[in-house]
């Protein structure tokens, strides 16, 4: 940021709040990082923790004194945090959350605010873990991660600018897309896994029958359920969040496995040769962008994506 | 083995094999241990890497001398090659297989022999790894895995014993079950999530518009599609292989995933969190046992299981 920040309010200490204060904190990007939780027992540890330097005791007074707000909790608390917020927040104020759908937080934001206001740029980390709670916090967990931007023609630029340029001072890869973009992106390449990693591990263990089949799993299986150990709440929250996207994914996925299903009854060898070349062609290529972007950026590939434009830094 | 080996034959010269064949030598199992493989290059390179003491000139004259045949090739080409040694095996032989799907195996060599030998074990190692090719096999490769055998009433018994004890020797977890539980048991934990990842990459890669979904791709993701990297052509054989069992788990997926659709599209919080979190809780329960079993043999989980016996070691 080409202007130092003075005082950043973190609301919602857990894992992805947590860490984005360690690491403002750790490469010293703000005079004052003030943590608020509705936990104040996660506030406290994250104080002894130095994740924070102070604890909010009042959010209102915390939040008119910031000049970013950092909104860390979960998607469905969201539009009642705005509504606490709205009063107080100062013009100026650098307003983003980290929620992992985005049409339904700038919904929110405009049952709260009318038009939502051109200082708040909506936003996503991908970056996660299967910890939870502020002792698992991370300062490096961003890190060539990538940090999608959702900001609407209203949002003012030099807010995305100065937003974008914090996240890529934590050492992000940040992209910008539509909102709804960010949905269908999110509900292709999260959503529907998790959702299909669940059904598969709920199916398998529905039946007396099948409780025994856990214990002779093979490789795939294991890669396939470990993603199904997530927070049940959380993807309950999800499902409802982004329901309209991830229906449209199941429907994809669920038509996709039918033909592949009509192939195998009816020994259709040149179709599941084809579905299974296609599917080791696009993964191979899949595999080649992900071990590019884990440890180097390579601006180069990010330009062949029209619809996700990186954010130029505004230190480049 | 109570009896030490004279002489293994090991067809096929892949990874299971390789890694049979060098485990067997590793640990000094038989006076000599030889290999044929149709590609003569394969062979020899396996003689310069030690995986085998002798290359078989002549395939008929190294199974009559062999007191261990162990059939390591693609499960379609089992039934020619049962074809071409039923006329030289002798009556003592120990005759198995490392195929991953159980009754076409047996129903091809009840096509060879009328009713399947007494000597002749049916085996599937659940051990791979994304490399093939006998310059990959690995003589550790077994340790701490699971070797399924599926005799047959008319198996003779002691010939079980002394495949499980040959296993075992080789440090594999060896349990014993019907040809027809282990085909359903492999459909679902292995056939099925691999079915499951070829199809999803295969759906979301179909699209034009969805070729840049894979830059933003989450860590599920991830894991799901890692397995979606596995052989064409070795998959388009399983699927024929074990069709019947793949399709009605297929069918049963489906089921609980049109069951996880509806109540996504009707909003049930009270179905949804059921679903993700008996899957958690099943998940978390398989965690426990695959930790278990990674580490140290479990007599007392492994009793819990009526229909899977552990086959009792000799030396015990």
């Amino acid at each position: 940021m080409s202007d130092r920040l003075k005082c950043v309010l973190v609301v919602g200490l857990g894992l992805i709040g947590g860490s984005f204060a360690r690491a403002v904190k750790m490469r010293g990007l703000a005079d004052r990082v003030v943590g608020y939780d509705l936990n104040p027992q996660e506030c406290q540890l994250g104080l002894q923790l130095g994740v924070i330097d102070e604890q909010a005791e009042d959010l209102l007074q915390a939040a008119a004194e910031a000049d970013l707000v950092m909104l860390a909790v979960p998607v469905k608390a969201t539009e009642a945090l705005l509504e606490t917020l709205a009063p107080v927040l100062k013009p100026g104020t650098l307003l983003t959350d980290v929620g992992s759908t985005k049409m339904n937080i700038i919904e929110a934001g405009q049952r709260v605010f009318g038009n939502l206001p051109a200082c708040f740029v909506p936003g996503h980390p991908i970056a996660g873990a299967e910890k939870s709670g502020v002792q698992a916090s991370n300062a490096h967990l961003f890190e060539r991660h990538k940090v999608i931007l959702t900001p609407l023609p209203e949002t003012d630029a030099s807010a995305v600018s100065r937003l974008a340029s914090l996240w890529q001072a934590l050492g992000a890869d940040v992209l910008q897309m539509t909102p709804q973009r960010h949905d269908e992106v999110l509900a292709a390449t999260s959503h529907l896994p998790h959702i299909l990693a669940f059904s598969l591990v709920d199916t398998l263990a529905h039946e007396e029958q099948n409780k025994d089949i856990f214990r002779y799993a093979a490789g795939g299986f294991r890669d396939f359920t470990r993603i199904a150990a997530s927070d049940p709440v959380m993807w309950h929250d999800i499902c409802q969040a982004n329901r309209d996207a991830l229906l449209s994914q199941i429907d994809q996925f669920t038509t996709g496995l039918a033909r592949l299903r009509e192939a195998i009854d009816q020994g259709d060898s040149q179709t599941l040769l084809g579905i299974f070349t296609r599917a080791r062609v696009a993964r191979e290529y899949f595999s080649t962008l992900l071990s590019g972007t884990a440890y180097e950026l390579k601006p180069a590939a990010r330009s062949e994506t029209p619809t996700a434009e990186p954010v130029p830094s505004q230190g480049e």
